[in-house]
């Protein structure tokens, strides 16, 4: 579309903002140096035409998309590794040199991490709105492979896959009828002494693996996790490493059943896989055996458990409450930007209709969305720095000292509760969102599908949300129990042992804070002592009562989540006082305010259950209006604030979304180029309408 | 797929229920009679091979659906002729031969609404889960012929439009820039005496009409809301039917710029187009005349205010309601068919996996959704039943006697409350269960998405949701008003006269309606006196004090469309006491019990915030605790009950739903016949994959 510069709305918003929307993008991007690089990828990738869509994705076949997919991939990984190497020689040689050389000894998970960013940053997002085939290869395959392999095997396969010399891989660990139990798995491994080798076998439909990114016509070798046997005795599930397709024809081997397992709600490029074995055999030494050994002659030696492959999980976990805060953002800017331009009824009667932003309504749905983001990712930020200490401690310690994991309880449990909160929050912000957008939040062009899409997959995968609150909920009744003992208790409980009942004070924030930790608390209270109730005079077994309690342990683990969310907001606040100027931190202090009003209003039934003395109705009434004042006063600088996100628009990859705020160009422009439009009359008019006029209904 | 039988689950399910399937299937189809002809047109269709689809819809390309969709679309309107041609030869000739004729002269409004029920019911959603180009023809294009056109104009197009006789339409009403307020559309018609003509015009890009239903390809009419000017001179808007495209040719006519507004979240076999005007003539006798009539020589007659138009727009939204319960049951049967194959996670440590639905937090997620789209229908059949008593109260009285509406704005009101109430229901639900279903729950196949995505484009259309929720308020208020002067207020508002606090007794749902009641009268009081508050001191202006209060007079109004909900469900269970059998009553009562709980939990802030002293925490603790035994007595007959609704697996078109709950076998198969799978190695790896294996990273 033809440049048209600013729209006057958004240039008049721009205008009277109070913020300047770069200080803010400074700190959003945690410095000067971190912004600049990031905009200048974002430039090389951007100008360069090989990576524009001549057809938008949503018109596309499955089979199209993903031939897309895949074919952008190539370039998009093969451009990247070219800005590694020019970034390495025009940086002075230091420490991170290293890093980035990428030579077979130098990957390491440090690198993949990075790595990881790079694919699913912004340039990723932008070039692959519903993700991409090869993005497991390095955010679990090589991973696995590092942590999971031993001396030996990762000197034959890391470098080898670092550089994509023949191997192309996935992890398959979901089934199709299992998944959050993983015990259930039934994939097995047989082990034949004889001949030195694995037989893996698919024994039932059920035990088809389901899932794996880029599993369908990508992969070439899969890290597969199976059950397995020596003997026909069973030693767990263990991680096999199997090449399914020939390195040179790309056939699938003997033996191997391999496909796409179809189109999604979103995430349509990752060309997500299931496979079968049918006696498919491999070496003793494709099994990864860091951790676990079979010998020669079948014996099976197991090293300590492995504490780090528990960080694996926390890690993902992680980087989802990243993953979804992002799309979160990315809809807030879109939704923002589509309100400042869209005017719709008028507010006085013969005034022109005004930007549907200046309606009190409209504020209610838009405003908390983008203060809710920033707070995500104000716990997203602490959740990351307590991951690398646990990670440092776990590693100082080395493999067989447990005292090393001391943080690493409390950091599950939090990563669980945070992933579990996070993405559901996330998924009704985006929802909501899009609604503010009426009608053309619906068009696929708006971009909300792909961003939803995303974001309600993550709710599901890497931890099952009501299963991830009631490990939550586990962790928590622990922390109870010590807390009746009068132990001390982690950072992210240490309320459980305050039971002084909420005394309303000066300090709102404060107050509601309280509030919701009170409510947490004591619904966790109840949760345990309907548990022990359903036990009493062994009426129920402790599982049970157990399943018997869970509507209520999920619902005390829901509640330790906002609790938490809104405490570590006020909390990081309080920092950045001290580190950021006085206009940007005012406009901080507003967000975490309204961000923490909304969790209240939004579970105001459990506030008031649980503190039904503490809270008058003055109060409330109160706290509503301040609620309607931050909306207020949040309003004028609503457009600085979204732009200080810095989205480029190819990142939004929105009609309605673009800095320039021109929505129906744009609009008309995606609809021109959909090749069902490229005609002017349709085939199916003269093979179908027109018979049908002629002969009549 | 071959048929495999019932799987064990869902048998040994179906002999332990205590209710029989088809006793709730008589109830719920409104007879024998009807449940038998329902199935019997829909053998007639789904065992005919030319319904079958080769490829899964959600593998094809936009242009690809399209094309499919109108191909698929002309097939189906004909065989649905042939079969009421049949059923007419067969019946006696009687009161409604004439009507099935649908000649001519008996086209009626009648006829039609039984038409769309026809198209979008069972039939229509199995073989079209994304809706279809022809549908708007007969559900707004015929109708508003019928409505707005005067006895010439009817006589020249509606037969021809009903025997498809050269003629497709459809109806342009909403444009880029204007939606809910219609007043602000832009599209004009200005009257050339001379010529006797009406010259059409899109002014700017925003008033290009978006959006109807079958424009981008398939209509070569259109009925067109514009602004009418004579002599420059404005005379609100009027309807204009206008041929767009060439009746032989099918191409677009001179100064018509059409096409498709391209994919989104669902609803993608509509075809919605875009439509602007360059100087486009028309006669004036195509001016649909039946209300105001523009003379030859420019004079301009303005017949009385047509109450019956707003009757279509109230038909509309009673609909709407209709077609989100189903929506929402489609999908309750789908998540309660496979939580009860899915087995997931043992309760107890050695005892094998049990059905998922045996955790009582899946239940949880469940059954309520089950309930609510039960007390939906409840509702939807009332609003039908006043529907109909105010039509003919209105035919009775005449066009130009007013008194025939005495009921018309409690109607309107209650339509747009509940459409607005349900619609977000509906959509919140059928998310829940799709979650429900874990991965496979984000499967196209499970067809999650389609449901989703027309209760999601119903949450806007016809009505965007806060707008019909302020309309409402401005009803509820002026009740308010009239009560607050004694008067006799409507049946669905008589609440707000009753001033006595909430006094719990033995009778349960009795005190969570009055609560509900009370929640609802009080959130409007207070909104009223936001309001009052904002205008004193002339602050502001009466209409910047409505913006003001725009959030507490939405929250008013949905309180008031879950107190009514409430209370209806409550009163129709009272009716059905004496009509149904005591098994089936027994289990409606769990229901309807289970909805109002249900609701009175999602709206405990509310409730709690206004019913301060009302409700005890032991009270609340007795509820929780009946909420949960209502899961558990609801368990045994939940398969009984789903099957009872007598969805047709087509009907639900999903991998997860089917009525033999062969998940996994079809998961499978569904996966297996997708394009993408049909050759062993994709061409981009040739293209691009080896490239780079060759090159390295």
């Amino acid at each position: 579309m033809e440049a048209l510069g600013e729209c006057i709305e958004l240039r008049r918003e721009r205008e009277g903002a109070t913020i300047a929307s770069e200080d803010f993008a400074v700190w959003w991007a945690g410095g000067r140096h971190e912004l600049e690089e990031r905009r200048a990828l974002e430039n090389y990738f951007f100008n360069d035409p090989e990576f524009d869509d001549a057809v938008h994705p949503s018109c596309m076949s499955y089979k199209q998309r993903y031939e897309h997919a895949l074919t952008k991939g190539t370039k998009f990984l093969a451009k990247l590794r070219e800005w590694q190497r020019s970034r390495r020689a025009q940086q002075p040689k230091g420490k991170e040199e290293h890093e980035l050389e990428g030579a077979e000894d130098s990957v390491n998970i440090k690198l993949l991490y990075d790595y990881r960013m790079l694919l699913s940053g912004p340039v990723g997002t932008a070039l692959f709105q519903q993700s991409f085939p090869l993005r497991l290869h390095f955010s679990m395959f090589l991973p696995t492979l590092l942590s999971q392999g031993n001396a030996e095997q990762q000197r034959r396969w890391v470098g080898r896959a670092w550089r994509l010399d023949g191997i192309v891989g996935t992890y398959a660990q979901t089934e199709l009828g299992h998944g959050s139990y993983i015990r259930g798995l039934e994939t097995r491994a047989d082990y034949d002494a004889e001949r030195e080798q694995f037989v893996l076998n698919t024994p039932t439909l059920s035990a088809y693996k389901w899932w794996p990114g880029g599993l369908g016509q990508t992969a070439n070798m899969v890290v597969v996790l199976a059950q397995l046997y020596i003997r026909g005795k069973h030693h767990g599930l263990q991680q096999f490493l199997v090449r399914i397709r020939d390195e040179q024809t790309h056939e699938p081997l003997p033996g191997i059943d391999v496909g796409d397992i179809g189109p999604k709600l979103g995430a349509n490029g990752v060309n997500n896989g299931f496979l079968g074995f049918r006696n498919v055999r491999i070496p003793r030494d494709q099994m990864l055996m860091k951790n676990a050994q079979v010998l020669a002659d079948g014996r099976f030696v197991q090293a300590a458990q492995p504490l780090l492959v528990y960080g694996t999980m926390v890690f993902v976990r992680v980087m989802i409450v990243r993953d979804v805060m992002f799309g979160l953002l990315q809809a807030a800017t879109i939704a923002t930007r589509y309100s400042l331009v869209r005017r719709q009824s008028p507010i006085e009667p013969n005034a022109p209709e005004p930007q549907i932003l200046d309606h009190v309504t409209q504020q209610a749905k838009i405003l908390p969305q983008i203060a809710r983001g920033i707070c995500y990712r104000l716990a997203a930020d602490v959740l990351w720095a307590i991951y690398q200490r646990v990670m440092q401690q776990l590693e100082a310690a080395g493999p067989n000292n447990s005292n090393g994991g001391r943080e690493l309880p409390e950091l599950h449990a939090l990563s669980c509760c945070l992933k579990a909160v996070c993405t559901e929050g996330a998924a009704e912000g985006i929802d909501v969102l899009r609604k503010a957008c009426g009608g053309h939040g619906y068009m696929s062009s708006a971009n909300f599908d792909s961003i939803q899409g995303l974001a309600s997959a993550a709710f599901t995968y890497e931890g099952e949300h009501t299963v991830l609150l009631l490990q939550t909920a586990r962790f928590l009744l622990r922390q109870h129990l010590d807390a009746l003992k009068r132990k001390v208790l982690p950072a992210s409980v240490t309320y459980l042992r305050n039971a002084s009942p909420l005394s309303w004070s000066d300090n709102l924030l404060e107050n509601v804070a309280r509030a919701l930790e009170i409510s947490a608390a004591a619904q966790l209270r109840e949760a345990w002592q309907w548990q022990q109730e359903q036990r009493q005079h062994g009426k129920h077994t402790e599982q049970q009562a157990n399943n018997l309690s869970g509507r209520r342990l999920t619902a005390a683990a829901t509640l330790h989540g906002h609790a938490y969310l809104a405490r570590n907001a006020i909390k990081q606040l309080e920092q950045l006082r001290r580190n950021v100027q006085p206009a940007l931190y005012e406009l901080l202090q507003q967000l975490v305010e309204l961000f923490v009003l909304h969790t209240f209003l939004r579970q105001l039934g459990a506030v008031l259950k649980w503190n039904r003395n503490g809270i008058s109705s003055k109060q409330l009434q109160q706290l509503e209006q301040r609620y309607e004042q931050l909306l207020g006063a949040l309003r004028p600088n609503a457009l600085a604030l979204v732009d200080g996100f810095d989205f480029h628009d190819r990142v939004l990859g929105s009609t309605l979304g673009c800095w320039d705020g021109r929505v129906y160009e744009r609009l008309m422009a995606e609809a021109r180029r959909n090749p069902l439009n490229q005609e002017a009359v349709n085939s199916s008019y003269h093979t179908h309408l027109q018979p049908l006029f002629r002969c009549k209904l």
